[in-house]
């Protein structure tokens, strides 16, 4: 059987080319015992693949040059040679890029059983959604009433985090880009500031006409500006999950650091760096709190799909230029 | 009877100049009910004064104008209207920068019966070393080996930290300037590092030299290129406590942020900032766990003193140029 698979030959710096992602098709080996094979039908594409593609090991490894990428992934099991699973069962996994995916059975789960769409489990139930509730919950210990900012409000993370944050009953703020991803957060109950045009300075001004009295709790999605502004509108004793700086991941030599982080001491706050993967143990809570909200409609989500495994690598690089609104996905 | 003291009649803008200061004489009122006026035997002169000189709530209120300044003093009570003093105590309160303070009894305190002299609860027993002991143990939460960093290591607060980060097994490296202060802290088993001359770069690779395996643990002081060079020598988990950017003190406009802020991510850290008087609660337990060592000359401390209330502006100024090599004081 044939996998056809994306993979990168180099490196690149700066933003990458569409050129970077190459196609290729190669032979499945036969199915070793342990293992099963999985006809993909969605793939996800995260920001956070951007720093394996950077050739140096950060908090991740690097994607292997000329090896199938990697991501997660959602499919059927059409072959196993492992009694955990048979052919039939719904299943996610890390084998994304690529159509069949064949792997060892450890590395592949079976779907959870509440009713919502096979595609849920790569987004709101998957990775992102698990990363809103980690970062607030675990990392910015959110509390009944606190104040929070979100930036990249609108995105597949952030938008589930304003829905958490605003189940907590204080004051909401998002940041986001383009009128639509406002008007979304606005029917939400959750007050929206555009970072379009606007500069530090003038981007702290609308944070604090937003929330007069500043924030208890800032998910730290974005770098840059929106961490300036975000700086200087905390309370004292403000925490500051930190799960990636997207405004960062394409820059190509170092950029001013923020400089107002002596806010750090002046509130007295908190940040804090954090890796989903390594709070991977508290998944089973966040599914059994956070299930049951997206199946009832409770939680909503919103997902922008690309249709076939040659637009994987478009679908990845529209992430870096906001043209996404929730969770970026490609269907196979 | 005549009271002496130091006001200001303006907020500053970057290094203050010595004419800021203004000695004043004044009678003061009759004691009061519930009052006590101490004869100041020793004051202290900190880094954090100069954030009270800049006319905007910080996270301690300002200096108000041409009233006497305020700091860390030591005395003796020479007349009580409050029955938990009477005259001979000696006491350590707030009403520094004066030679004689008169205060209510509600602010005073008398000093422990630990076998150290008068000023160390100015310094190694006082507020810097409280500050020390917080940063690590609450705030920074070091464990037994950690790989610990400490800048600005031979001042009041560093000197201390370095000592009871030593204590606890781990590799202990700390930045100071002068060759006279890093033998102070090779002498005490202490990796010693220079930041004279270095920017951040070859502070990066010094800092690798020092301590290979990275920190887990960096005790922030100093903000600038020595953040810069800890935050490129974090491990996983890492903690930063932040309890001062004394090279910002004096800055006039923002200056560059740390362009490698996102090691926080990378890195998973947690930075927090403190106010060591909001925990002012852990007193006796730091106390207790420190006063002994002190005692028995487990601990060591400096001290540059200088003499009369006259030099106190003087004494301060120097804290800025890294003249004072531990605790500064003024004796009176």
């Amino acid at each position: 059987m044939q996998t056809r698979y994306f993979t990168i030959t180099d490196y690149p710096t700066g933003t990458p080319e569409r050129e970077l992602f190459k196609l290729r098709e190669e032979a499945l080996a036969e199915l070793a015992e342990g293992e099963v094979r999985v006809r993909n039908a969605w793939l996800s594409v995260d920001p956070y693949m951007r720093g394996r593609m950077s050739g140096v090991k950060t908090y991740i490894d690097p994607f292997e040059l000329n090896a199938p990428l990697q991501g997660a992934a959602v499919g059927e099991v059409i072959e196993s040679r492992d009694s955990r699973f048979a052919v039939g069962d719904k299943v996610r996994h890390m084998g994304g890029w690529r159509d069949i995916a064949q792997l060892s059975a450890d590395q592949v789960e079976a779907l959870p059983s509440i009713e919502v769409p096979d595609q849920a489990y790569l987004g709101v139930l998957g990775m992102p959604g698990m990363t809103a509730w980690t970062g607030l919950n675990i990392i910015a210990e959110m509390k009944e009433g606190d104040n929070v900012l979100v930036s990249a409000a609108s995105g597949a993370v952030g938008s589930l985090a304003v829905q958490l944050a605003k189940a907590k009953g204080g004051t909401v703020v998002g940041i986001a880009g383009s009128q639509e991803k406002l008007d979304w957060l606005e029917a939400r109950g959750v007050k929206a500031v555009s970072y379009k045009g606007k500069n530090a300075e003038q981007l702290t001004a609308e944070l604090h006409d937003a929330c007069p009295d500043g924030f208890d709790v800032y998910y730290e999605n974005v770098g840059g500006d929106c961490l300036v502004a975000a700086l200087n509108n905390l309370r004292v004793g403000a925490r500051i999950a930190v799960c990636g700086m997207i405004s960062r991941y394409n820059d190509t030599q170092p950029v001013e650091g923020p400089a107002n982080l002596a806010m750090i001491l002046v509130r007295r706050a908190r940040m804090q760096g954090f890796i989903v993967f390594e709070h991977w143990d508290n998944y089973a809570r966040f599914l059994e709190e956070v299930g049951p909200l997206v199946a009832k409609g409770e939680i909503e989500y919103e997902e922008t799909v690309e249709e076939g495994l040659e637009q994987t690598p478009d679908a990845f690089l529209k992430l870096f230029t906001g043209a996404n609104k929730g969770k970026m996905l490609v269907r196979l």
